[in-house]
């Protein structure tokens, strides 16, 4: 017999065959693609079909006092999806149509299911896309990206997720429906609440749609500059060379000696100079030749050995190499991919820490940098058994090369985290980048949107 | 005899000759350039020139439940920096330094109360330059345009401030000292709140520095077409025509036939076609020729009789013309200067609907707009006595015309504010935009930085 306070039961209730307790369903929501897992399992996954079924699971977690996990595809690299014992996992993924799409106004309005590599397949046959490309655009969404404030490849010449939303519709804890922005270029009628969302990773509400901006298809040729240094500081200060000489390539990619040794095996390639690193840089637009000439340039004065593609596909086989990387790495073991962002100045500093945590911790870590915009993805590689539902967790010692490693980061006025999000993974340090008084500040702020905390507590701001 | 609990003396004995209380200095803190004034005058005006002089005053002002108007150049257009009874003024025109300019990671850090043409002025011996350029930015201060989320010219191509500022320094309430942001292009640690602190008003702290996003200057030629079109609707037509065409120029400037007629007159040439309207357009980069002729094309398609010149200074005049346009609304009378914006497909009906308020209302209302986003400025004329400070309110009437267009601009799914913010002039419409639910998250919210509700208050939240 239930009770009217069953959060199950109600939600059976309201919602019949989208409430889904199949162990499988259950299973799969306890993790996403960080290494980390909840704690138990969720007591239902729902699989929201639209705005009312949103707001229907929102109004029964408020009344039961129930904690809700939104997730997207569950590609999150920081746990901030996973849900656990007594909590609601609230599936998106069904919520995937195109409202409309306005060449004209170079705006789409999306429901936040959506994959963002199928979304730009669709804009693509207006001339259009959505710029954001984090690593995962296949597999990851858009209200996904939108929840992390997610980057990408292409954000020091197109922007990040935050210079790509112009508004955002979400529901409150307690199933109330707001429109958060406007369809315009400028807007500033009171606070900017669609970016307080963009980067809350679930602790605000649950996003329902957005109106994204949209760019034209890049006309012209794209270029690519492949160039390999003696070793990682030559190649990190080579980049920070091309961004002082002032050209903006569209992508900067550039991968350590592990990372580069560990790919061309994968791919059976002749194995690279040992030490050798490796910058990738694609220039696009009218200028694109010139740029990589330039580029070219650049590089060669800094002690790089240069090929120049202007051949599209050519481009794509070097890029390729590129990414591989995370493949690559399962090769090696396991890996904690960690995302610490540094001014683009400090990359080569940053680099010889990474180096020097390896030295002094005793652990590998293959390294790959947005190098155009200072974020770099170091590898934390150990080897551990998966549990019964194939999640591994990072041993202790792991951590502690970590929590070195994003010190230094801190150190060389940089932040925990480019792009992934602060998730589970990161919630200890919060504090030590934000400082105690913004640190509770924030959590004021989300005690605003959703009083009783029921919006995926234990994430972001638990210490 | 002084109380401790009088704020004036506590004041006077903290900051010395900083507190001033000049009649000259407190009645100019009733205004700024919105028409609009305070009721009575401030307490006083105190000239920060530290950080510490801020939280200083804060902290007196949260003992003593006094109200605090934050000031840069009071050039606002909206009433939020205009201080009355019983307010403390604090002024931040003092502290302007530049306190660090890196070109290779394309940042500066600056104290709020520098002219944003002032800082471009030092930025270009660098080669740098902030891109936001409000039509005031000769008169108005960086913490200005960042307290207002400012616009202007050139934002389609090169963004507001929300695009161009990395982090802001913060002194809340109470007087502690935040430091929100980052260094980096990316960052997600956390909540956005240097997004929500832009164009917050005044309303949640003070901004006492900022770290600012740099663009490099453009290099190539900057190539102008003006076109003329024989009524306000082609031409609005004509740039929308421009904008689907995929061109994207510098700057793109709309003039109707009153504006046009009455800088004519100003500047003494010859009168305009009756009833013609104008376009006046830039390009700028390594593909400014082309882009320059492919809109002179796309503008003859719609009617237009077109011009291009490719000489920087010839240019210059041309835009003159469009610079002109204050100074030419007051030979008409007194100018309520509004700022709507619509999706930029709605433009030539937002031109119909400026149309049909003169016609009902019986006002003139001659309208600028920055096309290339969809931003409107009408001017509303009026004939009205200054009072004894030389403030002019807006007439009831103007007042109703006024209401008309902003529901219409509402309608038409844009915003009642695109860059001049909500200050005392737009808070009765504030709610019809957010809904009721978003008007209260956001009060809310602000209280969640400023309990007591000291920042700026019956500005932008006040109904």
């Amino acid at each position: 017999m239930t009770t009217p306070s069953d959060p199950l039961a109600l939600l059976r209730g309201a919602l019949g065959e989208r409430v889904d307790t199949t162990p499988a369903a259950l299973h799969a929501a306890r993790a996403d693609k960080s290494g980390h897992a909840a704690a138990g399992v969720p007591l239902a996954v729902v699989h929201a079909h639209t705005v009312e079924d949103v707001q229907q699971t929102l109004r029964i977690a408020s009344a039961t006092g129930t904690p809700v996990v939104t997730r997207g595809a569950g590609t999150g690299l920081a746990g901030a999806a996973n849900a656990g014992d007594g909590e609601i996992a609230l599936s998106m993924r069904g919520m995937d149509r195109i409202l409309e799409v306005r060449p004209d106004d170079l705006l789409a309005v999306v429901e936040p299911g959506i994959l963002n590599a199928d979304l730009n397949a669709s804009l693509a046959e207006h001339g259009l896309w959505w710029a954001p490309d984090p690593a995962s655009r296949a597999i990851s969404t858009v209200g996904g990206n939108i929840a992390t404030g997610a980057g990408g490849l292409l954000c020091a010449k197109y922007g990040v997720v935050r210079d790509a939303v112009l508004g955002v519709d979400i529901v409150l804890a307690d199933g109330r429906l707001l429109h958060l922005g406007h369809r315009t270029v400028k807007g500033v009628t009171g606070l900017d609440l669609t970016s307080l969302v963009i980067g809350s990773e679930g602790t605000l509400g649950v996003v329902v749609g957005a109106t994204l901006k949209l760019r034209r298809l890049v006309p012209g040729e794209v270029c690519t500059v492949a160039a390999t240094f003696p070793d990682v500081r030559t190649a990190a200060e080579a980049s920070a060379a091309v961004t002082a000489s002032g050209v903006q390539p569209a992508i900067m990619e550039l991968m350590d000696a592990a990372s580069l040794a560990a790919v061309h095996a994968l791919l059976s390639l002749p194995a690279p100079t040992p030490g050798a690193s490796q910058l990738t840089i694609q220039t696009d637009g009218p200028a694109a030749g010139v740029e990589a000439e330039a580029i070219a340039d650049v590089l060669r004065a800094t002690g790089g050995t240069v090929a120049v593609s202007h051949d599209r596909d050519d481009g794509e086989r070097l890029l390729a190499i590129r990414r591989s990387m995370h493949p690559a790495m399962e090769t090696l073991g396991t890996a904690l991919i960690e995302d610490v962002s540094v001014p683009r100045s400090a990359l080569p500093a940053m680099f010889d820490e990474i180096a020097r945590v390896e030295r002094e911790h005793g652990v590998v870590i293959p390294t790959v940098a947005h190098a155009g915009d200072g974020n770099l993805h170091p590898n934390f590689i150990f080897d551990a058994e998966p549990d019964e539902f194939g999640v591994v967790e990072a041993p202790d010692h792991i951590w502690a090369a970590a929590d070195d490693l994003f010190r230094a980061a801190l150190r060389l006025g940089g932040t925990l985290t480019g792009e992934h999000g602060v998730g589970v993974l990161k919630r200890r340090w919060l504090a030590d980048e934000l400082g105690d008084d913004q640190w509770e500040l924030q959590q004021r702020i989300t005690r605003a949107f959703d009083p009783q905390g029921i919006l995926n507590p234990g994430k972001v701001f638990a210490r």
